[in-house]
């Protein structure tokens, strides 16, 4: 080991610290770490070429416990909620709804990359209600999505608390699944409507909603256009939530995208890291080429659990919303909507 | 009861939901409102005028159940989590640090509200080793406190993971109380020094630490002298922690601060909301004419347990510290610095 304890970054600690409690998979460290995927990545190749750690048996570890009495000072310390998992919401609360909701959606429409679908946990579901609710955002309010391939927008409208729910979602077949479900099951608050985000917004839609959520791309461009487009749907004093990974999103970008969010008239007064984990299809990662697969380079198996995390966001509106993309105009972004050099779940 | 129900807002409709589970104290409204000690005391004042709730045997309660059948659609459901109260950390972790931290400090000097002093629980303390150490900013750290009136660097220092703490303080007797203690106990790495936030900044600290640390003052100018002078002595990419309340700050505030330090090229990592709780001396509430106290004008009593809250931030710079007060020079703000009109606990 020729390397310098003092060369070794913040990420490298995180994951030393980890494998220090025993072996762990890829997709374990992709989870805990707090960096970007591709800087996962780098402090793992880093720590390899060192000798510090080896890749055996699928999973990652410790080479010689040396280098961790240098970097550490103490044994692990699992500092984390056992109850909740660091979520701060409990597991048992909306559990009809969840029981509801998980009945009701067993026929859903597979998520499809192309359109960047990636659908959460149900878990994530319920501490999405929790915390909405916690915030005051569910009770009689009107509710806007912008693409709602996790269906949250019926877990929403399950708990009866929301007056109106309306999705606009780019995909048909969400669309009409959320139609028919409204339908069947009687749910008069609960629409879809077929948007694409890079439409102008409907004129009869604009500032009539309380809250605004959604899960968008993680380009800058793309998330700043999804979020301008939930901002021209708001009131005033509106609710923003959404999510963002460190996974594809460095915080050089994290800084460009909250700035633009300043910039609409919206302060951040919540951010949970990790508060959402993903439900990506294990063979879609293996197979399609994501870089989260290819550019580690050694063979690695499939995810067995979620390991996509996102940073839940909430804001709101101090003022009128400031949109910066114009709702009376339509964009094309095309390919750079979904994709920039830091996508490593994202197809080109 | 002449309302009607759209008149009713996000902070009465907060007010309401949490009576409706049974009455409840001033000050255990004032811990759970997300909003401003000023909005609430409005919000308060405007129920009871409309004899929604009454205020009785000192505590409120709703005065007829008919409101609440308008404004809420469930009884109150409880989604903190229990275990953690709702704060993501474990409670048992770092407890023998806990232990000997409430032992030693129990000569401490008593807070001075001049000062804005306001000590937080030592279960907020716990909070904040957990939080640092799950994102890795306490192990070999090198960490920064301007303003130390909790004595959380003597917590952190018994944990044995930081690798050096220096803390700034006004107050002479809280230098002289840390320094004492570093030489009886033979800490080395803790070390107490006189310091004003309004003076320049020691060129020999400058750009040295990782991690700084605060509790600071909620004016904007006050905030910003604060922060920008933890920016002076942070290295690149180097970490700030602080706290932001509601109950003297809106949201309004929240956005001029946070615009500051996207300024300084921080971004914005975390926020957890409620993380902090503070041990305000109740007596002084009440005798040192805090508006909180005298605002809502209703014969209140003391404080019976802690309620004055704060939500933690922590923040990353994403490259060079651009502090936004020169750390060359002297800034006089004086009245400026600790007091604006949102202030409803802080002395004039």
């Amino acid at each position: 080991m020729s390397i310098n304890i003092k060369e070794i970054n913040k990420t490298e600690y995180i994951i030393l610290r980890l494998l220090s409690q025993g072996t762990k998979s890829y997709w374990e460290i992709m989870l805990e770490t707090f960096d970007s995927a591709l800087n996962t990545i780098q402090s793992l190749k880093k720590l390899m070429q060192n000798q510090i750690i080896v890749y055996q048996n699928n999973t990652f570890k410790i080479n010689s416990k040396e280098i961790l009495k240098e970097v550490l000072k103490t044994d692990y310390i699992d500092v984390k909620c056992r109850e909740c998992e660091g979520n701060c919401f409990s597991k048992q609360s909306f559990q009809e709804v969840i029981l509801k909701f998980r009945e009701i959606i067993k026929d859903r429409p597979v998520a499809i990359p192309e359109f960047d679908q990636g659908i959460v946990t149900i878990e994530t579901i319920r501490n999405r209600i929790n915390f909405m609710y916690y915030k005051g955002d569910l009770e009689n309010k009107n509710i806007v999505l912008i693409g709602d391939d996790d269906l949250t927008s019926i877990a929403l409208v399950l708990t009866n608390l929301p007056q109106k729910i309306l999705v606009l979602e780019a995909d048909q077949r969400l669309v009409d699944y959320i139609n028919n479900k409204s339908k069947s099951l009687g749910l008069d608050n609960l629409k879809a409507v077929t948007y694409n985000v890079e439409w102008p917004v409907d004129k009869n839609l604009r500032n009539s909603f309380d809250v605004f959520l959604s899960d968008p791309v993680e380009t800058i461009q793309g998330i700043t256009l999804f979020i301008s487009r939930g901002c021209s749907l708001l009131k005033e004093n509106g609710v923003v939530y959404f999510g963002l990974t460190h996974l594809e999103a460095s915080l050089k970008k994290w800084y460009k995208i909250h700035k633009n969010l300043y910039e609409m008239n919206l302060v951040i007064t919540d951010i949970i890291d990790k508060f959402q984990l993903y439900e990506l299809n294990p063979d879609d990662i293996v197979s399609k080429g994501y870089r989260v697969f290819t550019e580690i380079n050694l063979d690695l198996p499939k995810p067995e659990k979620p390991w996509y995390n996102s940073a839940f966001h909430r804001l709101e509106l101090i003022d009128k919303p400031n949109p910066l993309f114009d709702p009376d105009k339509e964009y094309k972004l095309e390919r750079e909507l979904y994709y920039d050099e830091e996508a490593f779940v994202t197809l080109y």
